[in-house]
């Protein structure tokens, strides 16, 4: 039987589970392709290490080379993670015609203009399924069945960090701290949680769906990006009782050749199907205009999905090899030379429906002023909750608008926020509607 | 630009649907494949009805050879359902050296391997995405970037129709009747619905997943199927009552070299994913060995989200067609050589957990009879509820079994019908509880 020589560079956690996957899924895996996966290098500065899978004596290398530029090797996975050396190694790779794979969403999102060039120019693809949704097939979907379509809307919850801090807030009413420090516990949380938390893992995933969507990079300094650090289990109860619940969206839309990209905290109407996504799950929601809204599914990460995603990859580049085929699918489903440049609208120009927490002093007309600052500015209040009231101290008055610019919303807020009433900065929260 | 010449047999609603994305989308359809897809001709008996959509001069005929066989025809589209012509359609075009798109999961289930067969020997394709989940990219994610798990359940909601019905019956509590006939008002079934209600075209579509996740052809005939005729508003309600909800559910399960294929309604936990996707949604959940659980949700049929499957398949095959490549990715992901055949297991032989609902008369001892009869068949009650009591009318035992043998529950039901004090047939739903 023929064979596919896979080289893999970064035996960690990921890695571990990639030669997991090679290993024990062989047969299947050789029924689909024809071929065998054979693991003929990997490198990692780390040769000593037990990792619990067992290689091949002289497969694993210190030497990133034997990997990059091995003329036996057919495929590179390059899991190291980060930009540097990662960028380096796979441009070799590349230009030393190998295919490759990739899990590094970082690298993808920041050079992946400049990576996809690379490939084009040598007549191989890079292919990046695992960094996206880890295990769900998303790229794939976009890039090939859902070809015939115009994408309007992606939105998705793509960081399981998130998504279980939110959900067990909402579910156990804990504060945010407390639910962080117990997700770092049972490995769910990195100890330095800040790319998660912070959203700018979830905006390097959003970056890579709307160039597939949409066919056009996006400069990942045009995303806009908010955490989940300022939401309160408060904020999480008051949605509840506008029968809304609080995600980390990932959200892209297009208008003609204008595109929104932003992740920050969204509330969203109970009864969509994205809010019922709970723990570390991920999910992936499209809107084509043809095939109308789908939905996937599935582990976001994880040694075993993100392996799986790699295999994908690894399968579809095997079968282009195998039938020494040029590169049948370009990496972003679009073809090379008709990628386009869409701008990004700015957040101060998005419109939406807000949520507003605004903590006052509890005494007579404080509404009045309020509602004033926010009328001047041309927002409407739909709807309007005081959750509590307590003589004398401070009280939230917790409202939620019609559809306002952002710009408007933000000064409404910075004027509210002088007020002497207004003791501490007020929070607001985008509204997203428009996904049912 | 390049141009690949799709030739379309049958202009009906689908039909209809497909020549609209093809000019509609023709702009972002050329960016993604470096081609133009051309519509050279449309095969339909009906050449003069105003579907609403304009071709071009020349293009509509009568004649089927004109698609079939159609010297510059790259790729035909055979959407005019049922067995016959269209086997014979498909098998002359795969011989004229044409690939096959086909959206006609009831051709596909019954002569699959025969079509794939005559593909193979012809160094052609012939893609079904729309027959399965219609908009919903499920073939080709098992195909390929699944590809690198074993498979160990897959489960769906793939009749939009019961999906329906049965929301309806439970959020309405609504008999099946009234629903039905409503349905058929608002489209939603067809005027003989048995083909959706008898759960055929769920068992169509799930002998298409068990051959794509399993690599085995499934003889339709192997499969089980019940419908959902003799599930009552009240049979919901019980099922509410422990906390489960009652879906037609296609299932597929392996263990080894044997396989489940059963369609029938079912109790799952309302907690599960499945449990929320209500009305016309479809979808479809695949549990692999290292992806763990996916799940994909959307539009299972109508004529957009058809087409959308349609188009996704005329761009793969019009890619391989670019490039000049044999066909990278067999139809089932498997070689065709590596085609297996798995045992399907009885469905005497399932084990399962049991919903049992007994009208008996409403007397003393009653429980006791019934009881001794399913003890003796070695089956052991969960739970109990007798949810009404009306003085010497009838009144229903509803009862929950810890996992049994079908046969021996089959045996306890029919000696329970044979008791005096029971006055109607009594009704038993297989529980699922294996896809947490």
């Amino acid at each position: 039987m023929k064979e596919i020589k896979a080289g893999l560079l970064g035996f960690g956690t990921i890695g571990t589970g990639v030669i997991k996957v090679i290993q024990q899924n062989a047969d299947v895996i050789a029924q689909r392709l024809g071929a065998r996966v054979v693991l003929a290098a990997v490198a990692d500065l780390d040769i000593t290490s037990d990792r619990g899978v067992t290689l091949e004596d002289g497969v694993l290398t210190s030497d990133a080379d034997a990997v990059l530029t091995g003329a036996d090797i057919d495929i590179v996975i390059e899991l190291i993670g980060g930009y540097e050396p990662a960028r380096s190694f796979v441009i070799k790779a590349l230009r030393h015609g190998k295919h490759v794979v990739t899990a590094n969403k970082a690298l993808m999102a920041l050079h992946g203009q400049e990576l996809l060039q690379v490939a084009a120019e040598n007549n191989v693809s890079i292919l990046f399924e695992a960094a996206v949704g880890g295990g769900i097939p998303v790229l794939a979907a976009i890039r090939e069945n859902l070809g015939g379509n115009n994408f309007s809307a992606i939105s998705g919850i793509l960081n399981g960090t998130c998504n279980y801090i939110l959900t067990r807030m909402s579910e156990n009413g804990e504060d945010f701290a407390t639910v962080l420090a117990d997700a770092q516990k049972l490995g769910y949380a990195e100890a330095d949680p800040t790319f998660d938390i912070e959203g700018i893992d979830t905006a390097h995933k959003l970056s890579l769906l709307i160039s597939m969507c949409f066919g056009s990079w996006v400069d990942f300094e045009d995303i806009y990006i908010e955490g989940i650090t300022q939401v309160t289990a408060q904020d999480i109860e008051y949605a509840r009782q506008f029968n809304y619940q609080i995600k980390l969206l990932a959200i892209g839309k297009r208008e003609g050749d204008v595109i929104e990209a932003r992740v920050h905290p969204t509330m969203i109407p109970a009864s969509y199907q994205l809010a019922d996504v709970r723990g570390v799950l991920n999910a992936v929601r499209m809107q084509g205009d043809f095939v109308g809204p789908v939905m996937l599914t599935g582990s976001g990460a994880g040694m075993d999905a993100t392996a799986s995603a790699v295999l994908g990859d690894v399968i579809s580049l095997a079968r282009t090899k195998l039938t020494e085929s040029a590169v049948v699918t370009p990496p972003l489903g679009y073809q090379h030379d008709e990628l386009t440049k869409l701008t990004v609208r700015k957040i101060e120009d998005v419109c939406s429906d807000y949520y507003l927490r605004i903590m006052v002093e509890d005494r007579p007309g404080v509404l009045a002023r309020i509602a004033a600052i926010i009328g001047d500015l041309d927002i409407s209040i739909r709807s309007m909750i005081q959750p509590q009231r307590q003589q004398g101290g401070h009280v939230p008055i917790v409202l939620m608008t019609h559809t306002a610019k952002e710009s408007n919303v933000r000064l409404a807020v910075e004027r509210i926020n002088q007020l002497d009433i207004v003791k501490e900065p007020s929070l607001f929260i985008r509204i997203e509607n428009s996904l049912a």
